[in-house]
């Protein structure tokens, strides 16, 4: 019996970009919703194994006050521990000045600024107003630019909201502009609740019309992530993120919010013959290893199957 | 905080089919997957909540030999104990003329016969070649037409083979082709090992050339079967085939096999405003209970959301 083999590529993917960069959030968006806290060891030797399995951008932590995530206290301890590789990019998340001080300090030069495109999730998330939040991120979005940094704006809450429902794609527009406006190169849309499905993503997608600048980021809530990224990749998106093994929330509580894994993400592309650099069986022997430091099975259905 | 509502949809579904018809497998394909046997009368109440939840093509039972499955061995005692609604079909899965003897008995109206597109499939699932499975075909399908029944043609392993690699798309139509002209109405395309990705589904039904006469089966081993079924739907497809609450292999073994769950379908379609008629509340509620009496999880990321 030889392995289940992929079929051969097929022309239609001659229409998608044939080079696709993945934005790896596992080790911040996946670790920083663990209930336990995850030994910095460990940490270091994911974010090692992630950039051995070809991962090109790889989110390392979150400088966010310790009291908010407890999970990420030890970012400056991380990024000063970190073997850092030529090729590979480790941003991490700003969440106001306080946190663009450190960043500076531990010499990164790439980072993250957390938007919401809703007024309840800015208010219950940063205490802002849709509107004041950006008083928030000016400076630093100003200040990392003025130091050489590239800054990355993520969005979230861009198709459904817990509170407000249905988010208008006009507004998630409007939000989304005033970062690119404010100097973030690329703009990540984030489907926080997994809400969406392919028909959203491709009206708010070409809503920006350029989606050169545009990531996409979809929680696989309601199963729906691979689905929509295929959809964003159909509208000329390169950039996806994703998380190791689908780190990023427990799948058997009431609100599973789990990031689309990479792997799964990865047999996709491997299957459409587009390029990105990883290896799949790298990449799934280290999540089945952070899952079993975890002490629960990944949520991904390539590990599962590949690793089961 | 009101229920996470559903975005708006867009005008791109206009170019989908706007009626898609859900043929559910579960009670026929994912019970013949369970170790253990499940009481008849579970079965039962399964089949009326699945109707009652709004599904009108409810794959029943198989009438193959008990040696062979034996979770399906009450077969004749199943069918005469349905309560028949108007408006649902209640098709069977016959492997043989022997079988078609007993879905004419028990006044069964519409059935499906299954084939493999692969040779080393068809020797070892059915013990014949490629070629000389339609000696047993032949015949249920010719007697079956002649008696006025409905007959669907499954095709299995129509993008990957375990043993062969990938199949060529030339053979899963060759073989697919046959079995139109041999009288089936419909033909099934099955990835039964998941491997598949949107390219190949796309080339394989373009090669087919009329997407009304197939219907689509993913397996979710890899996580790929919304993303291919999206792109099922894309090629004018609108027929798919699917399992409450994803029942149909289980998500923790080394050969996780589990059909795309009928919830994490429905959740998309309805995103997509495209009319199938299932109550997704109702079907969820039935996927959880049949998940009690399994005693483990739905693999449905939508049945865990909603109901985890």
């Amino acid at each position: 019996m030889v392995a289940a083999g992929l079929p051969d590529t097929v022309a239609s993917a001659a229409d998608l970009p044939q080079r696709i960069t993945i934005w790896e959030v596992g080790p911040r968006d996946g670790l920083q919703n663990e209930k336990s806290v995850v030994d910095l060891a460990v940490k270091l030797e994911f974010i090692d194994r992630l950039a051995d399995a070809g991962l090109r951008v790889i989110e390392a932590t979150s400088f966010v006050h310790p009291k908010w995530v407890p999970q990420l206290a030890d970012a400056a301890e991380l990024v000063d521990g970190l073997s850092r590789r030529d090729g590979v990019s480790y941003p991490v998340l700003v969440p106001n000045e306080r946190g663009l001080d450190r960043a500076l300090e531990a010499g990164m030069d790439h980072i993250a600024v957390f938007a919401s495109a809703t007024e309840t999730f800015a208010n219950r998330n940063l205490n802002r107003t849709l509107d004041s939040q950006f008083e928030m991120f000016e400076p630093v979005v100003t200040r990392a630019r003025a130091e050489g940094l590239r800054v990355r704006g993520y969005l979230s809450m861009c198709y459904g909201d817990p509170w407000e429902g249905p988010v208008p794609a006009e507004q998630v527009i409007a939000v989304g502009r005033r970062l690119l406006d404010l100097g973030c190169s690329q703009l990540s849309l984030g489907d926080t609740i997994g809400v969406a499905t392919p028909g959203q993503v491709e009206a708010l997608i070409a809503g920006f019309g350029d989606p050169a600048v545009l990531a996409v980021h979809f929680h696989d809530t309601y199963g729906q992530a691979l689905s929509n990224t295929m959809a964003a990749l159909r509208c000329g998106v390169s950039t996806v993120d994703s998380s190791a093994g689908g780190l990023g929330g427990c799948p058997y509580a009431e609100s599973a919010t789990g990031n689309l894994a990479t792997e799964d993400l990865v047999w996709m592309l491997d299957g459409l013959g587009l390029d990105h650099g990883v290896n799949l069986d790298k990449l799934a022997g280290t999540s089945a290893w952070m899952a079993a430091q975890l002490g629960r099975p990944s949520p991904s259905r390539v590990v599962q199957a590949l690793r089961g």
